[in-house]
């Protein structure tokens, strides 16, 4: 399977298992900004050759500074790590919660954090009948059971993707203040929130700065937005003697100098990320509707990814399709590897029109058998 | 002080004490090959603004093969990290040693990795009647008093620099022999390994490959010899199983895209190697001898940076004298910040000619004052 490590956007794993070279691949299987990189990291990049010669910054003074400034939080409320995925093991082996609790399907690290760690984990399980939102109810339940369990509040860690992969469902603001009333603790996962046109209005991001005691801590990724998963980068965010905290264990030099130059730089392309919202809005919408002619089943999301379903009727699992499409050069994943969704499962990145049309003729050509009627009018 | 985040090369640091701009500075503070990196670094940085659109190989694969290749070992038995202080961190945090055993002065992570982990930290003290070299009477010491604490052979775990950090002295093979004889667990940071010329009589990199039980680890740094540790970039070696282990905790996608492409070009770079090889050779000596010149006592070593004791008939302290040369430009390492070494001790890098004729004219100026019989002679 293509999820050998368990994620997507792994070509060397593709090539292995499909045998086309790396770089012919159409890549769905990864949510990352088609536009690739802003110019500016290939600037960068030039001038780098002597930057690299040096220690990278072991406070990420500069970074920090313009992400402050960014969001207008203090520097001392954030963290820079190599990557969400740091930060987010970071946060379960620093803060030791006695269990942590999980809205699935989400992303495999949270689980894959609290396993390493050898911390319980609590699940509930969203359903497509509700296109896979968390609700006040699953919040009421689980704090329930967690005081029937002895936990007092703040003893877990909640982790909920906001908005989730892969079902791209963002919560609902009184969910998240259900929890924070309960007095529970909760790291949200802001990794896609820069694909949300108006972010402002669903980031948590300057309450966690602001909420005492860490119980709320909001990470961001840099990767997915500005399509640099290659240099690995991200932040957290929380009150500043839980950052604080958090910094101490931390790996020193864990953020390469060039993660840093990269992060200061694409933080100012406002139009790089106009330019993606606006393709976002258009592609998605035009992408959602030619799966559903195909016979396929789309989830309502907000980001830059699709999960769909494949009705019974075609007897074939998310596993042969994605094996059929491999063959063809086209990398999607296999989503029923994310814990509480079933073989039927499948999700892909919204990328660029032409990249859509190779996909869907796989698509047709993999569920219905034969050409297209795509593929005839693309030749 | 410099070390404000416990370190050498912070450029920025030295710039907020000193208030020369970060370029401007001549630094020893950090142990960089000073050829700075290999010129294939600045045509791949050309060639890798694509490649950062990408996630980086989380298995490693390319660079794993080719470092298993140079060493004739098995990539099994090989795993990467985002720079050498990762796989210490991961070393103390998945062996858990009851306790952790150092012979100081020597690197600060190893402790810091100790106590960020809660371990409890045992420590040999090296002297300078001995060139602070570690001794069998030493270990032999070392190893009833751990008896005696009921710590059975293997709960303990060793952290040794070969050669040590930054005194620069290698451990003789009859001493870690006889460690592992004990049934001592030993971790050797061989960071600086590259630097020494006959460096295969020396390497123990083999032999941890093939050590059982994880009882021999081998950890070496990419970032020194080869000048980048602007991208991090470290591997360490055991048996294959305790390589399995390490590898499930490591991060995710902990090392970037470019780091693992730049690890694969330089290592093929021979010449530029036996290029350091030659300059440290020559360069180490002619720096050595006028440092004692200027009144200094000069310990031996065998890498590319030197530790120097000021005789107190100076009256002047490392500190001192770290600051008199940083408001010249010259950053050089307070050496009194690692344990078991007093305010008399300071280590600088080995750079070249011109550089060093600059810091011997601000150490004669610092120790001597006015002008020097160097700078006399530059001019």
């Amino acid at each position: 399977m293509l999820e050998k490590f368990g994620h997507g956007g792994d070509l060397l794993t593709a090539q292995e298992l499909y045998g086309l070279p790396a770089e012919q691949f159409a890549d769905f299987s990864a949510n990352m900004n088609p536009f690739g990189p802003p110019a500016v990291v290939g600037e960068l990049l030039r001038a780098y050759a002597e930057a690299i010669g040096r220690y990278p910054d072991p406070a990420v003074r500069g970074l920090r500074r313009k992400l402050a400034g960014h969001h207008g939080i203090s520097e001392d409320e954030l963290l820079v790590g190599n990557g969400a995925a740091e930060l987010i093991d970071l946060a379960v082996r620093v803060l030791q919660p006695a269990e942590v609790v999980l809205a699935q399907p989400c992303f495999a690290e949270y689980g894959d954090a609290a396993r390493k760690n050898g911390t319980p984990i609590r699940t509930i399980r969203l359903t497509p009948d509700s296109q896979f939102a968390l609700g006040g109810e699953d919040v009421e339940q689980t704090v329930r059971e967690l005081r029937a369990a002895g936990r007092s509040a703040g003893d877990a860690l909640w982790f909920l993707g906001h908005p989730n992969n892969p079902t791209g469902q963002l919560i609902e603001p009184e969910t998240i203040r259900l929890l924070l009333d309960r007095g529970e603790r909760v790291v949200l996962d802001e990794a896609f929130m820069d694909f949300v046109g108006s972010e402002s209005r669903y980031s948590f991001l300057r309450e966690a700065a602001r909420t005492e005691g860490g119980r709320l801590i909001v990470i961001r990724s840099m990767t997915k937005f500005y399509a640099i998963p290659g240099i690995r980068l991200g932040y957290m965010v929380a009150c500043a003697a839980t950052i604080a905290s958090l910094r101490e264990r931390q790996v020193p030099w864990s953020v390469n100098s060039l993660a840093q130059l990269i992060g200061e730089a694409v933080l100012a392309e406002e139009e790089y990320a106009r330019r993606t919202l606006d393709w976002l809005r258009e592609e998605r919408a035009w992408l959602s509707a030619q799966l559903e002619e195909l016979g396929l089943v789309v989830a309502e999301g907000h980001v830059n990814y699709v999960l769909f379903r494949i009705p019974p009727s075609f007897g074939l699992s998310a596993g042969e399709l994605q094996r059929k499409l491999g063959e063809r050069g086209v990398l999607i994943r296999d989503a029923s590897h994310f814990e509480g969704l079933d073989e039927t499962y499948c999700r892909i990145a919204v990328r660029f029109r032409e990249e859509h049309i190779r996909l869907l003729e796989a698509l047709q050509a993999a569920l219905h058998g034969g050409n297209s009627r795509l593929e005839g009018e693309s030749r």
